[in-house]
This record gives C-alpha cells, structure tokens and sequence, in this order.
C-alpha cells in the first residue's frame, strides 16, 4: 500500500545488475573512501583563519603552525589505521576493534559516535558544498538553506531508488578536484615564485574587527587550541578505508594500507597548499562577517556572504569568474555532495554490523531489505536536515558539533589496538614478528594519545560552542542500542530451549477445519490442500451471516458432494472472528492436548486498493487466531489474475540494491558451505539417524 | 501500530454491553429518528423569511402560504412514507424500495443521494446549532467555524471511542427542545391573544434593503418558488424511520407508520407556529444582513451577526437573556448536535446495506468492524468538516446545498412504490386488499409527483446557489461504488468454481519443510506440529547467513537428534526471502503436481515496537510465498509473554459498538440456522453419504 505514492516520486528502481563480485581496485578505491577526508579541504583551512581571526589579523601567523600540528595529527592517525587494517581485516572498523578489545560498552559508545558522525557529515559537507557553489553562483548562496535541504532531498531520493554506489561515480570528480586543487597550488607558486605576482583575494583589503587584540597568555592558548580544534576537522573520515577492507583487491590489507597512506598525503598537501596560498593572498576570514568583517572600516552587515578560503584563493590565482574558478567551483561542491553521499553509503554498512550484534533490528542485517534501509536512509536524512535548518546550512556553525565523534571513535579504536598488541604479544614468541609487533604497539599507543589529547581540546574549547549537540546524540543512540538489545536478550531467553531431556508434554492429534464462506475456487483449493495434509479430523466451518447464503452455501455442499463435514457457526452480531475464535477455543479445552490447525483461503491480490476490498475479515481473523495457544494457521493463497503485478513488484524490489554494497564487498563465502542445490529429504516416520545436509 | 496514537488521543474504548436484543418503543423511537426533521424548525422557518425579505418586507406576508405548502408537502411524503414502511418492513429504506422496484442504477442513486446528505446533515445541523448557542453565548457566534469545527471532532471522538447510540441520551433533549417549542407557542398565543402585548423581535426595528422591491410576475413567483424550497428543509431527515422499521417494537410496521405520523404531526405545528410567531413579533431576516438589514436606515455591516428566527421569537415572548430563553437557545443546540449525530449513526447502516450488495467493501456489512467504521466516520467527518470550513458555518449558505439529496431519495423512493403496487395488483385478486392497494398507490403516486415536482424546484431554484456541489458528490458516489461493485465482480466471476465435473488435477502429495534459523522454542514447536501434520514428506530449511551460526545450529541439531532432515540454503548476498522462494520453485519444477507446505515459527508479540524488531524477514518471506503457486504457507506462533497485552486490546476492541447499532436493530435470526454447539467431524477418509450439519 506504500508502493503507490513511492513509485510515483521516486519512479521505478533502477534496474541494476546484481552485486557482482569484482573488488576494486586502489585507483578506484581511493575516490570512494577518501572523498569524505579529501573535500573537507574545503573548509578546513577556513575555519583555522576564522578562529584565529578572534585574536585580529595578527594572528593569521599562528596558521603555519597549526598546519603544521594537524599534518602530525594526519599522520599519526594514518599510520595508527594503517595497523588496524592489517589487524583487521573483516572490515569492523572502530567498531570491531574497540568492542574485541575494550567491550560492548566501547564498541557502542564508537558507534553512537559514528551514527551521529554520518549525520553530521551530510549535514556539514552539502551546506559547505551549497557555499562553495554559491561563490560561483549567487543565487545558490542566497538561499543557503533551501538549496542544501533540496541536495539533502536528492541524494535521499537517489539513495532510495537505489542508485548504486559505483566507482566510477566517485572517481571521476573525486580526481576533478583533486586535479584542481594541485592546479591552483602549482599556478599560485608559479605566479607568486616565478612570475613574482602580487596576488589579492577578494577580501584582501578587508578588515577584521576584534574586541580581544593583543590576546595573550591562556586566552591565546585556548583560542591557538580552539583553531587547532577547528582544523581537525581535515580527518573526519579517514576511518571509512578501515570499513571497507573487504572491498579491496587482494592483498586486501596491503591494499587498503597504502590507499590510506596516499589519501593521508594528498590531504595534507592540499590543506597545506590551501592555507599558504591564504595567507600569501591575504585572505580574511571573520567568525561573525556580519559584525567583525569591515570593509571600508563598516561591519559587512547581514547580508554578505563571506565565500570559502578554496573560492577566494582561486580568485586571486586565476580571476574572479574565470573558467578555472568556476571549475574549481563546481568540483568543489560536488565532490562535498560526494563525501555526504558516503554517508548514506556508510550508514546501512555500519547498521548491518550492529544488526548482527543485535543493537539494532535484525532485518538490517540482510542485503536488500529494502524498506529498512529506507527507513534508516530517511532518519539520516531527517535528522541531517533538522541541523541544516536549525543552523542555517552554516558549516561553520555545524563544524562546532561535527569531530566529537570522530575522535571518540580514533580515541577507542587506538586504545583497542594497543590492547590488541598487548594481547597478542602474550602469546607471540617469534622475534621479528615481536618487534613488528611492539612498533605498531607504539604507533597505535601514539595514535591512542595523541587523537585523546585532542578529543579533551576538541571537548573543551567546543563543548558550549554545539558540541554538547554531538554528546546528547551519542548518549540517544547509545540509550536506544542498548535497549534493543535488551530486548532481544530477553526475548532470546524466554525462547531458548530447554534441556533436550525435558520436554513439554507432546501434541496427540491434530483437529483440522478450513474456513469457509462460499465454493468458489479457492476454497475448493484449500479443501484439496487440507485433505492432502491428513490430519486426524477434518472439518469445514462456515459462519452463519446470513441465512439465505447459508443455505445456499449447505445446498452446493451437498451437490457436489463434498465428503468433509460442515459446521455452521452461529453468529448474532454478524461478526467472523470471534465465533470462529470461541469454537476454536471449545476444542481446545475438549482436548487439551490436540492441535488445531486452521486453514484460510486467501485471494492473492496486486492493487493496494484491492487490499481494502479483500482479506480483511482473514488477516483480522488470523491476527486473532495466533494469540489462541495450540493453533497453527495456514494460509493456502489463490492468486488472482491481479497478483501478477504484485508479484512483478516483489521481483523488482528483490533487484534493489542497498547503499552501500560496494564497500561491504561482497558476502564471505567461507569454505565448507553447500550450495543451494544440495539438499535431502526424508520420510518424516525416519527413526534411523539423522540424516543432515553436507558434510 | 496506529493503536497507540488513537489511544492517547481517545481514550480506551469503553466498556459498554453487548448489542441487547431490546426493542425500541415509540416514545423512544420518536426522539431517536426524528431529532432531524424535529430539530429543523431551527432554522427552515428562517429561511423562508430571508428569501422572501429579497422582494422586500412586504413579501412577508406570502409566508402563511408557503408555510401551508410546505405542510402540504409534509403530509404527502409521511403518508407515501407509511406505505413504505408497511411494505418494506426490512429496514431498506429507499436504496431498498428503488433497487427492487427501478433497478440498480436508481438505488445507487438513491445510496448516492443519502450519502451526500449525511454530510450535509452533519454540517448543517452542526452550524445551526452553533447559530442558536450564539444567541445566547456571544463568543460561540464570533468564533462559528471554529465552534463548529470543535463540535464535528468532539461529535467524531465519541463516535470513534465506541459511545453507543442510546434511546435515553436522544430522548431528553428532544423532549426538551419539543416541550420548549410548544411552551413558546403556547406563551406567545397567551400573551397575544389573552393580554394583548405588543410583542416585538429584536429585529423588529430594523429595515430591509432591497434593489427589487415590488417584484412581480415571473420574478415574484420564481421568488416564491425558491422560498418554498428553503422551507422543505423541514422534511429532511423523515425517511429515517424508513430505514429504521427492524428497531422497532412489534408490529413493527404500524408502529413505525404511527411513530411517522407523530413526528409529522410534530413537525408542522412547530414550524407553523414558529412562522405565525415570527410574523406576530415582526422578526426581520435578510439575505445578506451586512448590506440589505438596516439598523437606524444604515447597513448593519459584516460584524452584525442574524440571530435565528426561532432565537429572535423566542426573545420576543421570553424575553431577551431569561431563563427561558436560554434554556431553549440549550435545547435547540443540542438537539441539532444530536440530529447531527444522526448521521454518524445512519451512515454505517447504511454502508452496511450497500456492502451487503458489494458497493462497498465487504467489512463494512460485519458488526464491530471497528477499523472500516472508524475509517467511514471519519470521511464523513473530514467531508463535513471542509464544507463548515468553506461556507464558513454559514447554515443559510449550507442549505443551498441540503435538500437535493433528499428529494432525489423521495422521489425515486415513491416513483418505486407506485411500480411496487402496480407489480402486486397484477397478481392480487381480494378485491378488499385490491382497494387497499389502490389507494396506497394513489397516495404514492401523489408523492412521487409532488416530490419530483419539488425537486424540479429546488434544482432550478438553487443550481447555481450551491446545489451543483450536492450533485457532484452524489456522481462521485456513484462513480466508486459502481467501480467497487464492477470489482467484486470480476473477482467472483474469475473465482467462481467451475462444474462439479470438471476439475483440475489433483496434487499428488505434500512436501513439508519448517524453515529453521536457530534452535529454540518456537522451532520446536513447529517441528512437532508439523510432524504431526503427516505430509509425505518433511524435511527442515535454513537459510545460511553466517556460517558460524550455521555449524552451530548443525551440531546441535544432532546433539538432540532431531529426526527430521536439515537441509542448508546458502545465502551469497545475506537474504532471507530469496534461497527459500527459488528452492520451492525449484521443488515444485521437479514434481509440478506436489504441494509444497511451509512452516514458519512465528512470534506472537504485543507492543508495536516489537513488530519492527521481529518477524520482519518471515512476514516478507510469508507474503513472496503467497505469490507462488502450489504453496501454502502455515504459521506456527509462539506466544511471548508480552503478547498477552496484544490480545486484551483485541479483546477490547472486540467490544467496541458501532455507531448505528440501535437503529439496526438486532440481527435477524431467522429460523433452521444452528448454534455454534452443534458441530459434526469425521474422518477424512470417510467416503460414504457426506455428513452435514443440522437439516
């Protein structure tokens, strides 16, 4: 019934061919894991000025350093991932690492925190995407909100039909940008060491109004710690190639190693490129341009919109409005599109993983459950939006809350592996594989320090800047996880079964009845199929609504000699159920011990209307008869000349691909499984031994 | 799932007994089905004076003689309405009498015609009633649509909740509305005839406006004409006794024909005497007061606010703001708000009728449907509530829109019964009953003439005032029901079971598989019952998702020796649905003529949030089965603990009464049917003389 209104938005699923088992190879790999880290190029070096801007243009000075600090950062926490895809393989990620290693209750707190980091990355990287674009089109900017609610749409719809994530969608403006990026760097040193041009951005000549120049001692610290803060925002993301080992090529680990060292090195360079040529083309950067940005000496006002430092550096390298820029432009706001699409991608990998450890529901689990990634495509989509208009599609603002879960997942995980080395080095006795063994112990515990040191500067200098946001949705996940898991748990133990040796009283014999309502061709069907059954007793049962189709209904009985009984059951208030539910009942208590089993012609519809007009008195019934113990119901179904198009649905459903799928690569085909066309069968009265499948 | 919000929203449903078998007396009858065309004089005898007021105040004069048709009118139709009763005692009403007597297209229109009145009873009634209590409370006539709104959803919450229809809660405030009526008629002839006063109005004063003052000829008449059709908004609601005659006390039919008369009776005195009064006390209503009613020679304006005649009299020989006056301002409102309600009640009696007949679904023709009544209540409610919101409770624009459906009815309802009476004296030879016949049709006849005549006028005179809007709900009516019943149908046609002779080949044998995926309660129990279900073969399925879990349940499988064959369906893409589904086509390819029955171990569990945690992927896979032919699909349940509080709410919702239950009177129980003790079974191997039930 939900069908109709879906279909009519989002058109048919795409058809799209069937995961196929191709693993993708580095060149490929490196666009659909590290678009996330690479475009965070586009406001990263931003927000280091912006916050600097706080202590006046002076401090624009510090930037070099905190470059610096954040590309010791980058390479720490590279190296440290570089240990946990040769550790794990599997593709866990954080999540598998800290739950091995320090506990469910780690394990959790990392995915809360990665819940919440896909939220924010979608959040974060359209509304920088939508003002990137918006420096090469102002009509974009204009309308910052509504254009990133309506991207926020799109990339929902998209994911909905099932567009499948595909390598070559990545890697082809993945590599524009990365391209253009290296081709501003290259030009602004051409023009600025060869040619000796003076570049200007366009805000060059503005000014930066400040009420605290001349910040020195702890209020410097905190302000230099705050930017620093800000810049980390460079390796958001870097996490997502230890999720995907599975995808790679073989040697996988090997593989994913070296992506993850090239992606750490063009980020780098890029983040570095992009502040130097800020600081050589004077860029400013306000934190409140409506207030702080003078220009001519007068604050901006509200209406200016202060484009990001990428846009301003490419206009002072290759012009205002130039081709370039306008390239640069649009790779720019793509690949951040890019970059929130992982996220629609990541979210239903890493909610499979939970799944399967039963914090969330099971269903996510399987591949192409469709409406259950949908729900969770839509809840990452609502609550992304929800931020974006809350604050205004303002990565500035959203940067505040963003890399609180990311360093809480860098800082568990790197804690996990040290454990991890620790654990295996218990046991391990070979001496070159120790000393393999104690380097990456000392790069992980590095990793462990060094990204916990940040996450308490991240914690402190933006807890009341929006990063209290981040906590209070990692503490709903977390609540919410648990208690789904609680519940499976209990569920889990109420149904275990006992000891093989005691065993509940076993059923005698079976009272067998078939529903009736008139003799057409599916209650002839599921009378054929209830005898064929052979149950103990057989009896068709029909409920009295009105006299005259009764007897009508008694008179064909007899025409056609039918040899099952019938039962009329009396019903004063022209109900079905609940004579049918207190017969059912008086055979219960008659004979305890015996089964009923209640069989219900059911027409197989295809239209959601038909829905309406059939079958509701039967699903009701149904619905009913399952709270009476001692009862099983069996639906023997007519498929209607309707169902077909029904059934075509189902079939196009099945060929929908869940976001996600490429990087989870494909299911493990672990040795020793049988193919679906092994199977036996055997009389039911076998007493011999059990005969099994396989092995 | 929708449980909970409608819970939080309504209440539980409350307890109230079962349906009794009790008959209503006439005194209660009379409150019950006449609370319409009683509760009319509220605002027709109004009506009347505002179209006259358009040929100015002097027009006023003509409205004894429109007064004097519209009794005319009144006593022809609840004389044909006698005739009907005695000779449809079934409770039909007109969709019975113009089905049987003019065919299927004049009953649908008949159904079509009460439908759209149903709804304009509910907003007419509804905004007159808010009209009246503001001629006592001021605030409730300065926030009319608001008011009214509130009382269609409070009148929908009581109905949704299951609040019973009861004789008592209808007859006080009739009783108290009728005695309030003649006490003003009586008290105003009093203080007329007896003291003499000079009673006045507190419109008395005002002047009238008017652009055609003089009217004369065609004018003048069609004028008239369109008087008297506002006026014939005094007889809606009479063919509700016809519809009503099963509630009635035995002889049904003379009592209902008596109950007819009463109410008629009733009916005209009120509306005369009101009209009398309303010339006595020189009561002024216009058209349009804000530019045509003249206070001190100036238009009144948009903020005046038109008391109702029957509140203007009533202050007249109250006496503006006395205890008598307000209490009959309450009594008034009330029973408006009941005869409001009538249409809540009348609505599912008839909706009954009418899936009865398959135009419309089936559910609505059970009792304690409580989903399909909900569903049509609260269309009913939604409709009317637009048409309060777009007219913006305006009851004199409102009736533009009323009385076409009712004399549709009327008149295709008596046009049947002179073709009734004609079909009966073709066959009938008692020259006594040939006289009774003859003068019945007679009186029909008269009926169906003057009622068609009535129609012409209202048509003409009130098209384009709003009756086309009448007209296109009644074609959308039409329209769905001739498409639901042109559904049914071809769905019965494409069931219907070929000759006895001729049958499709038998299947040959069963093959049983129980999907497993782990070992606990409910598989168990499903093994045992499917066991005990005798198939030729059986045998046990699962899906391999993981392989871990897989070898798990493999070993301990034969840890308890179970002696049912497992067999393994790998899983490459992690699915449930699909290895199933592919491994039954598969079975059934291989021997086509075999039925394939499939046990899924179901949890039966009571909170909603449970439903998305379980049974997701055996719900899907139960639902992809249905669409195969060949199988049936058996769900064994497992009852956790929390089900229980799913099956008190079924319980409860089980005790639910819908609206309407009063008037249809306890389900007929005609003779030969069996009670729900009497049952036979046999063996299925029995192949002598079938054995029946009963007879």
């Amino acid at each position: 019934m939900t069908d109709v209104p879906k279909r009519l938005l989002l058109g048919r699923a795409l058809r799209s061919d069937r995961l196929s088992e191709t693993l993708i190879p580095k060149r490929i790999a490196l666009p659909v894991f590290a678009s996330d880290p690479l475009s965070s190029v586009a406001y990263a070096p931003g927000e280091v000025l912006l916050v600097l801007s706080i202590a006046g243009v002076s401090a624009y000075h510090f930037s070099p350093w905190i470059a610096v600090a954040v590309v010791v950062l980058m390479f720490t926490v590279v190296a440290s991932y570089r240990q946990n895809v040769r550790a794990y393989p599997s593709g866990g990620g954080d999540y598998e690492v800290a739950t091995t290693n320090l506990g469910r209750r780690a394990g959790l707190t990392v995915a809360s925190a990665l819940l919440v980091d896909y939220v924010l990355t979608v959040a974060v990287s359209i509304s920088s995407g939508v003002e990137n674009l918006g420096s090469a089109v102002p009509f974009v900017v204009e309308h910052k909100t509504l254009c990133a609610v309506g991207v926020i749409v799109l990339l929902t719809l998209m994911n909905l039909r099932g567009v499948r994530e595909s390598g070559k969608l990545f890697a082809v403006p993945t590599y524009c940008f990365v391209l253009g990026v290296f081709a501003l760097l290259a030009w602004g040193a051409v023009r600025a060491g060869v040619f000796g041009d003076e570049m200007r951005a366009p805000s060059a000549s503005y000014g930066i109004h400040t009420d605290e120049s001349g910040l020195s001692g702890f209020a410097l610290a905190f302000l230099l710690l705050r930017s620093f803060s800000s810049g980390c925002a460079a390796l958001t993301g870097v996490e997502a190639i230890s999720n995907g080992v599975p995808a790679f090529r073989k040697p996988k680990s090997k593989n994913a190693a070296n992506t993850l060292a090239m992606m750490g090195l063009i980020a780098v360079t890029m983040f570095c490129g992009v502040i130097a040529l800020a600081l050589a083309t004077h860029v400013r950067m306000a934190e409140d341009p409506a207030d702080n940005l003078l220009i001519d000496g007068v604050p901006a006002g509200a209406g200016h919109h202060q484009d990001p430092v990428i846009s301003q550096v490419a206009a002072a390298v290759f012009g205002d409005g130039s081709l370039p820029f306008i390239y640069l432009a649009a790779a720019t706001a793509l690949v951040l599109f890019l970059a929130a699409n992982t996220a629609y991608n990541g979210f239903p990998l890493l909610g499979s993983i939970l799944a399967q450890d039963r914090y969330l529901p099971r269903q996510l689990h399987t591949r192409g459950d469709r409406l259950t990634f949908s729900n969770g495509i839509v809840l990452l989509a609502g609550a992304a939006a929800i931020l974006v208009v809350v604050y205004e599609a303002d990565s500035t603002r959203l940067i505040q809350l963003y890399i609180v879960g990311v360093f809480v997942s860098f800082t568990l995980s790197q804690t996990g592996m040290v454990r991890h080395w620790n654990r295996l080095l218990r046991t391990e006795t070979d001496p070159a594989r120790r000393r393999r063994m104690h380097r990456s112990r000392a790069i992980n515990a590095f990793g462990a320090f060094f990204t916990g040191l940040v996450l308490v500067v991240v914690l402190v200098t933006k807890f009341s800047h929006g990063a209290w946001v981040s906590l209070l949705g990692m503490a709903l996940f977390y609540v919410l996880m648990t208690a789904i898991r609680r519940h499976y748990d209990s569920v889990s133990e109420e149904l275990s079964a006992e000891d093989p040796g005691e065993r509940a009283p076993r059923p005698a014999r079976v009272h067998a009845m078939v529903l009736v309502s008139k003799i057409h061709k599916p209650t002839l069907r599921a009378l054929t199929y209830a005898r064929l059954m052979r149950s103990d007793t057989l009896e068709a049962v029909t409920v009295n609504m009105d006299q005259q189709e009764t007897d009508q209904l008694r008179a064909q009985w007899d025409e056609r000699g039918i040899d099952i009984p019938l039962t009329i059951l009396d019903s004063p208030y022209r109900e079905i159920a609940r004579p049918v539910i207190d017969y059912v009942r008086r055979l219960r208590k008659e004979s305890p011990r015996d089964v009923v089993s209640v069989f219900i012609p059911e027409y197989v519809v295809g239209h959601w209307y038909e829905h309406v007009l059939h079958n509701q008195s039967a699903l009701r019934l149904k619905t009913r008869l399952l709270f009476t113990p001692g009862v099983m119901v069996t639906s023997v179904p007519y498929q209607l000349e309707s169902s077909e198009l029904a059934k075509r649905r189902a079939r196009r459903r099945e060929q929908w691909n869940a976001p996600g799928s490429v990087r989870r690569g494909p299911a493990a085909r672990t040795p020793g499984h049988k193919g679906t066309g092994n199977r036996r069968t055997g009389r039911r009265s076998g007493t011999g031994p059990s005969q099994r499948d396989g092995k």
